[in-house]
């Protein structure tokens, strides 16, 4: 229903859905993957709608970078990782309208889709909204490892339609505690020995990997199976890695 | 498939794929999204196949509105409460093509899709099938509340990927029997007591609520869980709402 | 993400996403859609990945045909249905960026789509990559019937998301084996009895049928339910038809 409102107000719009497979009220998961997936995509106009606070006062907000991508969304996180990595110049927030049937639980459709189209037509993001201060915007703290007992303690992003975990963590931050060919994956649920591999094919059907993702996140994967399924863990819960 | 047929006929046609997520045969859902979606899309020619008949003798129809907006698909009821929200001005029957591989289980590719591209390069629906009286074409009935010992008993008219029920029933049906910020809930396999609200943090994590959703319908969700798991409730279900 | 590295090369590029439900892994199902869906899709370029040899030294190819579609993918068969029903003219290896972060998981962001956004500006596939022998490209056996004690034992190609279960076998191969209204339908964890129909309206609702699908092949159904779960068959598995 966005792709119409935004087609109604510039016909012919390209529209490019970035994703839908963002796990439900995952406003981490969703501020990741538009950090990471900003830099394939064309300059533009990036929308982006987590919004577990719809309709409250929360605000909504559009925020210009110094390349000249504009952020759209609630103000809960969701864009700041990836407009911190492209500079921000200024922000905004944006009105929502207070007519009945209107925003409270649709913003997308009632307040970011029709923003988006004005902006894409080349309105200037100060004419939409009120200009705000762009040090109270909300960011998320995005997990970092902790060391214990000489392994990590890291978060799990996010889990995807093959069930593999992305984690907080680098290649690098695994590799400087000690672990080289092989790493014990440990959750409250499931645990098994993971090689640290580079690709899928690098180990056997049904055995686990650890290895960097095409975004340069670690990531654990069971090959042609689900690392999520055996290791009985999905964003939010704690893996712990430690040497073999 | 079918957006290859559309742009075999009309390069690069501008299609928006409004929804997906239809329940299998769920004909009444989809004839409530259509009619609901229409008006935030442009103009145009609108295809729609729930199609549980498909193969029989059911009609392949095309609907002429005042506004312009073109309606096809099977006439099963689909495209009946949107296109009387447009007033409808003439009617077709597309012919089915007989030839062997064509048609019987894929109508929205051998039948719906050439029709759609052609009405969009801007054919008049009078070319493309035989004239029919509009009054013969199939309507859904849209369930209504009943009243019952003070309360009402509603349809689940769908369930989303989030588990919100939405209902065959308005905010002031509601409010009628006498509620104001409190209502029970009930399925013949679970129950709550929910809160009316506006939005979803009107309430805690895991409370229910009922709420107008954003196409003014009384819809049931759980914040950030599931109001279909919750109250065991499907498409078609009955559900009590009763003061408290 | 593939949508946006093709846009930034070439700019409204029209891209049609034929399908993203095959099951994971499963490259003869995405060979079969592939060959199935290209006669209704515009001439472009087809891109196609299930890959799961991704970062290996499986090849990565473009395959050029005499009608003018070229398929891009890995070299795992994955392509070659198709091309072969459009006869082949050339085959190209193309190069695997090395760089830290490119390629051995995301070769269809990496890889593939900016290849396929070259071809599609016209830049002829001869300058993206190697020459090589067209009979060495990887092509899949497609399984055929076998007869046994009066009936046929086929290979479940694929299961949709009704839980209908597409067969490697055709109307003509189970008519020759003496059925004509009814046939027995056997896996190892269920079975029935199926009649031989045109459409899923032919027989009642919950009832099992047999027909030829919209493709040409053999297909498995019950009427408004699913016969993967009635049958507890998925992709590879066996199915015995008996002449009832």
């Amino acid at each position: 229903m966005c792709h119409g409102v935004i087609h109604r107000l510039l016909p012919g719009a390209t529209i490019i859905d970035t994703t839908h497979a963002v796990e439900p009220y995952n406003v981490l998961q969703a501020a990741v993957i538009l950090a990471d997936a900003t830099p394939y995509l064309p300059i533009g106009v990036h929308v982006a709608i987590v919004d577990p606070g719809v309709g409250t006062d929360r605000r909504a907000v559009a925020i210009a970078c110094e390349n000249e991508n504009v952020y759209v969304g609630p103000d809960n996180g969701v864009l700041m990782l990836a407009a911190n990595r492209d500079i921000v110049v200024s922000a905004f927030e944006l009105p929502v309208p207070k007519e009945a049937g209107l925003g409270p639980t649709f913003a997308g459709r009632d307040v970011f889709a029709p923003v988006a189209a004005r902006l894409a037509t080349g309105v200037p993001p100060r004419r939409l909204g009120r200009s705000l201060e762009a040090s109270t915007l909300a960011k998320l703290s995005v997990p970092v490892p902790t060391a214990e007992a000489g392994g990590l303690r890291v978060v799990v992003l996010s889990s995807d339609s093959f069930g593999t975990l992305q984690l907080g963590c680098t290649r690098n931050e695994l590799l400087a505690i000690g672990t080289s060919e092989r790493v014990q994956v440990s959750t409250a649920h499931g645990q098994g020995a993971a090689t640290i591999a580079r690709t899928f094919a690098d180990v056997g059907c049904g055995e686990l990997l650890v290895y960097e993702d095409s975004f340069q996140h670690l990531a654990v994967a069971v090959r042609e199976g689900s690392a999520a399924a055996l290791l009985g863990a999905s964003a939010g819960d704690i893996v712990s890695l430690d040497p073999l």
